[in-house]
């Protein structure tokens, strides 16, 4: 009897998973530039601070913003919904962690204050800083015009999973295409793990792609739905997506590959595996500067019937320029990114991130091939 | 010297080394379809409790019938050994770990009482519920007329490992074809847990498949026996299995995974793999509703001379309601598994369960991946 | 430029990595046969205790012999080096970890008297049981008559690794045919883990070889000397060499899976690897009747210069006669292996050893597929 | 679609994912022949002592020459920087470990002393022993005459990659095949880790190639830069590279895999792997002759602005030469790693290092194979 071959199962690899090979030539790490762009915004660094309440509030996105990066500010998170957002971080930080969850339910659901958006948005614009701010598929149409209106810069439409063609009967399913005519700005849209996923979201006209579904420190969307895939694998995916979709149509539109990075090197692999830049949680939620105070969680854990998250205590590691940039004491690569990035791209020989794109990697899981388990560590 | 090939080893694949691919695609979780059918009774969700004596009785068969779903009465344990199971039940729950072992090789030691039979089946039919029945093969055919008699509506025939081929001295092996047409219901077969063995199964007419040999939280098969195949692979198997039948008979035989689940992506999992509905044990353990008083044990683990179990403490996490529907503050998947279905059908555009099946899955194992070893919680 | 090929690494296999898949067919346990011959001795059960100081004395022996299987007696142990080595097994006992390793090394210097090697032979022999006797490559040649004259049944020649062709200075290396020829019993070698080193040994005209280097629990030559097989790929590669070399010689030698049990699971896999029998260390330390008082160390331990090996603490674990035939009311695999073993052959459709041989079998890792992690026990 | 082939990820491994298979032939340990050759220099031993503080300094570079091996003094280190080096090791041993990259960052600040670069080596001269002196690429140029004129044996030029082409706009790079032509003592160079890296720094002219990116145990480069290639894989590529490189040369260019060692046997592992010699940090930190007083930590730890290293507690574990020769009581192979060398290739069949070169390995990740995780033992 010829058994029918079962479906096929492919091989996906993680942070941990993976290591970068040094190259056959070397650079000075002061001379490589990381530049990074969307649509016409260039960033001095390709480092994006994350929609999260406990990581970007509006002094987080200036403070972000003059340090050469970017931060995102959730339209539909506490800043919208509280005239004093401070008060409720506060409550949330001393909640004990089995009522937090049931806490937190309560907390979003309150409506969002529309008045709120065009303060926060004005507050980031009037500081000279880049303001760019995110919503879910099913809000952007509604809060487009205020966003616009109110100065935004990047428009983020973001959702555990997105895709270019959603199926819904209780509103029409979001038309990027119409949706990126419609607003003076460009739109980055997420999240997404595959290539064809990714190259359908490309070419509704989008100007970049977040990459990621389940690996936040945050989250526990692959306990709860067993969806996800790792980020490597994502990412070099959403590369391959990236060029075919430059060869099609003579536009690069970066990704940006989203959540689970906790250390330099982890960053350093998601530009070897093809990412124009990356954007980070937890590891910002334990700058001063957050207003998470030491704490962290998803934005799919207030979730009303089915929570996805978990709140972390991150604690506070320095401020957000030590965190960027160092001088640093700290020895386990969470302090001083930038080095940490310009090192890599060093012993790479990378002068540029697309240089750093061609990096050789190799699979050496860290928990078989050294012993090493540091995702063992205490924090977590 | 040409070296003789040595057997070839097939990897196989559990729950927490797959994760399901968002598709390209999506579609609201509350316009997906999670029906169900067994021969030609229809469930409006796919999800089945096991015969086990900490999970079904008479009144969790009544709730569970009452939610949509089905639960498997044990014919071969307490309930129909003894005229006051909670009693026993009881002193299960009070017994310390050294004793508990030989507390249930005397418990289950009592033979069974064939007028509890009758009046366990009728409680749940005057309910008006569905009344599904389990006895091992070699009991089978004897039980098989009160089991009819009685008004049940399921027979289930299982044993750890079921073939249609059973070679034994004491007692001529159950013959499924004569079993099917003999009995006026629907007859489940298992377990089994490849190609070869499941078709063979399908051909003898019986109208359903438990999938799973050694993955159960309370089961110490693998340990004892050192026989087993992970889930995800002996779904897919079956999977086939069912779909080569299809074509040969035109007669869809569902399969249902039986054991090793533990939080909602798992059964997201399953269904991806090719599973019509999955079969729970410790996860209903935990309901209120459950006889087991926060306690869990295998239907193998009193067994006289080879006992193959743990009695696990589970504890009590919500109602039956809350685990299968919920709302929830519960953030670890263990509440609203039909949410999460829904959900994780959305994410991969899939409008009904035969749509699930052709999710995309990559292999990615939790512990090597991301360093997330929830396998290592505290419960376990 | 062509880079040249690196040397080509096998994946190799050891027991937690692999499973056994139940047959399409299944048969009664109690239909089972499990005998197993060396030369023309015949044995009920294929089960041997090893020639290791705290697991067979000459009581042990005999009661090996009485329950069906084997052991082995150490010719160059405390046996035959101590008039009264029950107070030298009392002060190892009770020696602290930080010692022990000195100590083994004192004790273990003294001389071998030779008076002591008949006496304990000829005490086995009286008792009616079948008598095996271990000697090292180095001490064949000189002990062998002594061994034949008391009338030992078997002459096992062990060491850490034995090959037919062995290069020193110090003394002739042992030619493996003329030792055949000079004495009248059979004679068994080992240990070996490839196939080429295996029916090089089988061509000299041996009758049983032991597989296994470096993975009994009590033995550390793996760290120290980073040397080693797993033990289900050395079983199938050495089972491949019995193959071939019955082919070519029409004579069937069987192989002994040697060191690294802990369950009887593991036992079974063997068997499903290609063993034909099993010698045991650690599992039999642990029976009332083992003289090692509930500790177990490996010969490798007391070499004085680079001593590899730990103490372990196995406490005691039932009779020897519970450990392999039950009943039981231990839930682990640790008791009842032939009642493991029968079962296993039972879901396997196997009704001898040599059908076990055909069962098939998957990787699947147990501590990344089923997040089961029993290796982690509490007594390793 | 035709999807575009993602850049491909190789499988490279670590020492303890693979173990060496036993021979077909065996030799006694005692006639193996160990000699390892650097130029004209040949040592007795293939066993370099590290150029990292915690090990070497002038008496600990002596005692290792009068053992027939090698020390590495660096040049960069405390022994250069400060007139009593001592009092500075005292100093770090003290300091708390929150406190103590900082600490390092202050001490190794200090300005390099030139009078005692030439006092350092003089005194390893006048004791007759073998003097080897470490310096970085940028260095290398400035530092030769004065060591040339010290009288030094060999060159070391070390930084964590080293590659034969090096971009820089603070310095011209260094130029090898210069450097060679310029001092009168043979140079060896590294770190390197590929097989193009290799080669290409081969072709200049050195005399020994360090192989070894991120694996020491002090070490954190590959959590803090994600770059690093396990052990077995980078010392099998750059053994390839040698074998290359003397094909189209007929010079035979040793390599030395350095870093991540802590036991015998993975010693023995990087021999199989093809490695001529080995480097050792930690293990010989260990040493009661080590200057680091139980401590260790890397060369990359006080770099001011992105530290990657820890200090770890080593202990202290006998002397040097029990480290290396015996006799010993301890049974993890943490000493006599001459003997565990010599008795692994005695098994080999190995009569010299080159034999051992073609040992087979088969991959056996201890922490999945033999449920053996001896990475997890206290001391890390």
């Amino acid at each position: 009897m010829t058994k029918p071959q079962p479906k096929q199962l492919r091989r996906a690899y993680g942070f941990d998973e993976v290591a970068i090979v040094p190259g056959n030539t070397t650079i000075n790490p002061d001379q490589t530039n990381i530049h990074f762009t969307i649509g016409d915004l260039e960033f001095a660094i390709p480092i994006i601070a994350a929609a999260m309440d406990a990581v970007t509030d509006v002094d987080f996105a200036i403070a972000m913003s003059q340090l050469g990066g970017l931060a995102v500010l959730n339209l539909e998170g506490l800043q919208t919904r509280y005239d004093n957002p401070r008060e409720i971080l506060a409550e949330i930080a001393r909640a004990p962690d089995e009522e937090v969850t049931s806490l937190l339910q309560k907390i979003y659901s309150q409506p969002i204050k529309e008045n709120l958006i065009g303060q926060s948005i004005q507050a980031i614009k009037q500081a000279g800083a880049v303001c760019a701010i995110s919503v879910i598929p099913s809000n952007a149409k509604s809060f487009a015009p205020i966003i616009a209106e109110a100065g935004a810069d990047i428009l983020v439409v973001q959702s555990t999973v997105t895709t270019s063609r959603h199926t819904s009967k209780s509103y029409r399913g979001l038309i990027f295409d119409e949706l990126c005519k419609s607003v003076p700005m460009p739109v980055v849209v997420g999240n997404c793990v595959s290539f064809d996923a990714c190259l359908e979201l490309m070419r509704t006209g989008i100007s970049g792609i977040l990459v990621g579904v389940g690996p936040g420190a945050a989250c526990t969307t692959r306990e709860v739905l067993g969806v996800g895939v790792p980020q490597i694998t994502a990412t070099m995916d959403c590369a391959s997506a990236r060029d075919e979709y430059l060869k099609e149509s003579d536009r690069y539109v970066p990704i940006i590959t989203d959540g689970g990075f906790r250390k330099g090197g982890e960053l350093c692999k998601a530009f070897a595996a093809g990412a124009d830049a990356v954007m980070l949680g937890s590891i910002f939620a334990q700058a001063k500067e957050a207003p998470g105070l030491g704490y962290h969680w998803g934005m799919s854990h207030p979730h009303p019937a089915l929570p996805r998250g978990t709140r972390i205590k991150v604690g506070t590691n320095g401020t957000l320029e030590q965190i960027l940039f160092g001088p640093t004491s700290v020895t386990d690569g969470s302090q001083n990114l930038i080095g940490a990035l310009r090192t890599a791209m060093g012993v790479c020989g990378a002068a540029d991130i697309k240089e750093m794109h061609q990096a050789e990697m190799v699979i050496a899981p860290a928990i078989i091939t050294e012993g090493k388990s540091w995702q063992f560590s205490s924090r977590r």
